[in-house]
């Protein structure tokens, strides 16, 4: 569908649109917010967390045994013991009221504070009792069947940092240190806008008549918005006319830290969205893009925030959802970095792609001879969105290639994590 | 820590010990259930579902042009243009009155359904108006700019499949063909309960005293089963006596598809769990496994359903949760196979182990020299949870190996997809 891009003036490479539209804005994050421990799992911290107490808080004994002096114990064999006095016995949940000294030593449990002076435990099955003294068979080396005092976690140390994805394990960290709150980065609002008079909402009552379309746009780029890390905000649809579509980006943007509408970056006729972000006075950066499928993307900024105008067609929607809405709101987000999951795999068939221009070839991956094998299914065809629903992800040809060969690897980009279910 | 399977007699190794737990049990989704299409996102689907339309609906105009029968363009030059009739205009949302029969075209926008006869669309550029007619100056190919009625969803097609993870574009495709709930597999009810006396909830208002530990397995635990899919409960702690521990779990049981507990399940005099276990007559499939860290974990059935019993130093709790209860819960809540995300990568340091055990190096990842390297943080040391936040991921030594070598390419499963950010 070469069409939809004829009369772009000049397609901007996808490397060089992103790169100046990011340079453009201060794409940081939004705010800071306090959450509870029990509630920031996935949530992108914004402070640096340090320690207040050493864990564990003191010498803990790792085993039963005998809390000894080690090198009270150097030199002891099967046939030639060292004996050490017992000088008491030490509990867990209590502080010893005694030291260990030269020639001495205490039982002692799992988990209970080791006494001043000791600084091993020797196991039971090394010792024998005998009378108020027990018999060592075996050396111990110091602190060997210990856990130290700030072994785990050292008072002062900085235990987790600014811009870091919460983890089940980092939850636990913040359970361990006692800290029950943490800043972190505020969701940032993300309005969805629909342009288009010929949109109706999904399962709407009134029925789609002939030459009606389902806004199916705004419900996907909702998920994806959610999947980065955004708070999404439905702006609905608005028709084909350029003073509506602008008094609602208006309204909307009072509110949102970023916009993204879906259709009426065409050039000519069908352009009422970028008419709209004239009227706005929005700067418009970059208004048609060197990819197949997706061209029609306008990437803008309207009082400092982020406007991104994805094509109406679904698969081109999506992809240059992927490749410019993505980033920016994960950089709003707290993200630092972009990583998409990928895998190599082994293409299927020849993809053929024109020079210049960056293709997005949606694959099926399946699993053959021990390894992944991408098919392509299409390259063209900005509207066909079952490509995407029978694709686990995509294959960039990159501008100075003519297309890519049958059984070149390659690496695909995989839309989630879960892609390889059935074939991982 | 080898002390902590001190006492076991044979330890399993792991292939083996998942796969009779699997076996035994029949570990398939625990129901179906109807979901909106709204609220479907990222669940699995329990049905394949079939599209009860053709879409598009109609033959479709792409672009805006001539509606013409593609044969009658065939010759046509800039400098011998054919000329066509005009026999009416079509617009978006109107049925066509009328045919185009040879020598006849019809004025066409995007969008508008073709009228029968015609068999392509010809664009404005390639074609001017002389009175009622046109002059056509380029051959269109058959069916060129038009979407064919079906070429998206053919009416009768499965075009989403029973298994499948749903994503953002299966919701679209939800909405192209009008169905408004799904079935997809219940989530599974994933009881978690902490045996010790030494126990006390995070954050709890009385002070632990000393020796009393932070129960930081549970809140780890509830969001890993939330992670992988799973509806979590929270049992709380219960102290060490078998009697209330088994009382517990049947209670819980009652109302829960799989239960997890942590601790209690060393050899002797700490293994209250097991215990417990005996005394309600369920089936020990394993006790005791050869991994470090982790190995006193414990797999049975009670009822029929999954018990995975986890060891409760943190670091071998979050090790064994990943290779024991991970799958189980993902096969419960209908998901097909197993997928961790992973990397190649460079191993920065020698990582010893001891043959016939399978060692997890916790492993912090760098980039250098334009590829991932492992920093191995620690191989022993099941209680240290900060080789767990400060890991992105871990390597696996196998049974069959001393250790890994310096500079050994290896493969790091990461804890979650999100782990390159900063390096990715």
């Amino acid at each position: 569908m070469e069409v939809r891009w004829r009369g772009f003036k000049r397609l901007t490479p996808v490397g060089e649109a992103l790169k100046s539209f990011i340079a453009s804005g201060r794409f940081g994050p939004v705010g800071v917010e306090a959450v509870r421990w029990d509630e920031c799992l996935g949530r992108i911290l914004a402070e640096d967390v340090v320690s207040p107490v050493d864990v564990p808080a003191f010498n803990r004994a790792a085993m039963d045994g005998y809390a000894v002096r080690s090198e009270d114990t150097f030199g002891a064999k099967l046939d030639k013991p060292r004996k050490l006095r017992l000088v008491g016995r030490v509990e867990m949940g209590e502080k010893p009221g005694f030291e260990v000294g030269p020639g001495e030593a205490a039982e002692i449990s799992t988990g209970a504070m080791l006494p001043d002076g000791a600084d091993a435990v020797l196991i039971v099955e090394h010792a024998s009792v005998v009378g108020g003294s027990i018999l060592v068979y075996q050396p111990v080396s110091p602190w060997r069947n210990v856990n130290r005092a700030g072994s785990d976690v050292r008072s002062g140390e900085v235990v987790l940092r600014r811009g870091q994805f919460l983890r089940p394990q980092d939850i636990g960290l913040l359970c361990l240190i006692g800290k029950d709150s943490v800043k972190v980065y505020v969701k940032p609002k993300v309005g969805i806008l629909s342009v288009g008079s010929e949109l109706v909402e999904p399962f709407s009552q009134s029925p789609a008549g002939l030459g009606r379309v389902v806004d199916i746009d705004r419900p996907m780029v909702r998920c994806l918005v959610e999947r980065c890390g955004g708070d999404a905000q439905d702006w609905g649809i608005v028709g084909d006319e350029a003073e509506l579509v602008a008094e609602r980006l208006k309204e909307g943007m009072k509110g949102a830290h970023m916009a993204i509408t879906t259709g009426g970056v065409s050039v000519g006729k069908s352009d009422i969205t970028i008419e709209a972000l004239r009227l706005l006075g929005a700067k418009i950066l970059v208004h048609g893009v060197a990819i197949r499928p997706g061209s029609p993307v306008a990437l803008s900024i309207y009082e400092g925030k982020p406007v991104v105008s994805l094509p109406g067609p679904p698969a081109a929607c999506l992809i240059a959802f992927h490749l410019f809405a993505r980033p920016v709101i994960r950089r709003l987000a707290g993200f630092r970095t972009e990583f998409l999951p990928c895998v190599r795999a082994r293409l299927a068939a020849r993809v053929p792609s024109r020079l210049g221009n960056r293709s997005h070839v949606r694959v099926r991956l399946y699993r053959k001879d021990g390894q992944f094998w991408a098919e392509p299914l299409q390259v063209t065809g900005s509207g066909i969105l079952s490509t995407m629903t029978r694709s686990q992800g995509f294959v960039v040809v990159p501008e100075d290639r003519e297309g890519l060969e049958e059984g070149e690897q390659v690496t695909v980009y995989l839309y989630t994590p879960h892609e390889l279910v059935g074939g991982g």
